[in-house]
C-alpha cells in the first residue's frame, strides 16, 4: 500500500479510527457504515470517506465497512501490527506511569529495557524490568533491536541523552521532555508537551469565562 | 485585550512561545528580535512577526520584542498570570506523575485534591494530599474554588466521573483517559491521548523505514 500522498491531517486521525474501530471489534461489530461511524466518532460521515478511501476499497457502497478488514489495514500503517521494542530514559513517576499503561502492549510496544541517571534507582523492579543505569545503553542497543525510545528525563538531561540514544541506532523517540529536539532527518520525534497541553486548557477556559461575563 | 478573533492555529502556537520566553527570562534576556527568536524557535520570522502582530504592539521595529512585556502579555491570554486550583481524578501512576510534576505548579496550577475510587488508596499521600474517595468530590468542591479537573483514571470510569465533576461545577477537563468525552458547551476539554501520539510516532517511523528501503 503506498501511503506517500496521504496528507499529514489524515494520517493525525488514523490513530483515533483505530481505537474506534478496536472498541467496534470488542464489541462484536463485523461491520459499519460511514453514517454509524460519523454518530460515533463525530466527524462528518463525507469526511469518513474521504479519509477511509485514500486507502482505498475498504467499504462497500450501500454495505458499509468491514470493522476487522480496516482495522488490521490501519494497523499495518501505523505500524502497530507487529511488535515493537522500546526502551525508557527515565525512571520517575512519569516512566513509570508509561512502563505501567497497559494500552502500549495491547497496540505492540513492548517496554525492554528502562534507564535512569540516578543511581539510587538502579535494580528498582518496575513491571518486572530492572532499572539500568544510562551508561549501560550503547552496550544494551547492542545487544537488543530496539528502534523506539520514550524520553521522561528532565530538560537538562534530554539533549545530551538523546545525542547517545540517535549515536547507538535510535531512530524515534517519543519525548516528554520540556524541549525541541534538535534531530537528524533520520531520526522521527513525537512530542508531548505536558504543560503546553494544559496552557491550551487554561486558555480555552478563560476564553469560556470571558463569553459568559459578556452575556451577562 | 480581545482574543476572539485569533485563529486556533496561533493560540495552538502561544504555549511555546511562552516557553521559550520563560526561558530567555531566566537567561536573562530583555530584547529579543524576531530573526533572532525564529532562529531560537525553528518558526520563520515573519510567522512570528504575524502571530505576535495579532496581540497588538508587542515589537518596535528594529528594536525587538521586550521579552518580559510579551512574556506577560501572553502569560495572561493563556490565563496562567494567576493561580489556578485543580483537581486530580485517578491516584494512579499517571495520576502521582501529574501531581509530581513541578513545571505545572511554575505555570500557577496548583493541585488541590486528588481522589480515586480505589479504597486501598485512601489517605495514602501524594505531595502532602491524602487521597480521598471520589464520593467525597461533591463536598469538596462546595467548600473549593476549583475549575480544572485532570482525569487519569481507567476508560471504564471516566465518562461517569465526568458527569459528577461537571454537575459539581468543573468547567474545563485535561482529559487523559482513552475516550473522547461528551460534554455540555460550557465545558471544555483538552485530550492527552498518549496511546495515538505512540502511533503518530510509529507511522512515521515506518514510513521512513520505507524511504530508506526505497533509496537502497
Amino acid at each position: 500500500m503506498d501511503t506517500k500522498d496521504i496528507s499529514k491531517a489524515v494520517i493525525g486521525r488514523l490513530p483515533r479510527y483505530y481505537r474506534y474501530l478496536g472498541e467496534l471489534l470488542e464489541e462484536g461489530v463485523e461491520r459499519i457504515s460511514s453514517n454509524e461511524l460519523s454518530e460515533k466518532m463525530r466527524v462528518t460521515a463525507s469526511q469518513i470517506r474521504q479519509d477511509l478511501n485514500n486507502f482505498g476499497g475498504f467499504g462497500q457502497q450501500g454495505y458499509g465497512y468491514n470493522v476487522q478488514y480496516l482495522y488490521t489495514e490501519i494497523g499495518k500503517i501505523l505500524g502497530v501490527d507487529h511488535i515493537q521494542n522500546v526502551i525508557l530514559l527515565g525512571a520517575g513517576n512519569l516512566g513509570q506511569a508509561l512502563a505501567n499503561y497497559v494500552q502500549f502492549e495491547k497496540r505492540g510496544f513492548k517496554i525492554v529495557g528502562i534507564f535512569d541517571v540516578n543511581p539510587a534507582l538502579r535494580g528498582i523492579r518496575i513491571r518486572g524490568i530492572a532499572v539500568q543505569m544510562v551508561e549501560e545503553i550503547p552496550d544494551f542497543l547492542n545487544n537488543n533491536s530496539v528502534q523506539i525510545a520514550a524520553l521522561t528525563l528532565p530538560k537538562s538531561r534530554a539533549a545530551e541523552m538523546t545525542e547517545l540514544l540517535v549515536k547507538n541506532g535510535i531512530k524515534a523517540i517519543w519525548n516528554f521532555a520540556h524541549l525541541d529536539l534538535d534531530m537528524p532527518d533520520d531520526v522521527v520525534v513525537e512530542n508531548v508537551h505536558l504543560s503546553e497541553s494544559l496552557m491550551r486548557l487554561s486558555y480555552n477556559l478563560n476564553r469560556l469565562t470571558d463569553e459568559q461575563k459578556e452575556k451577562g
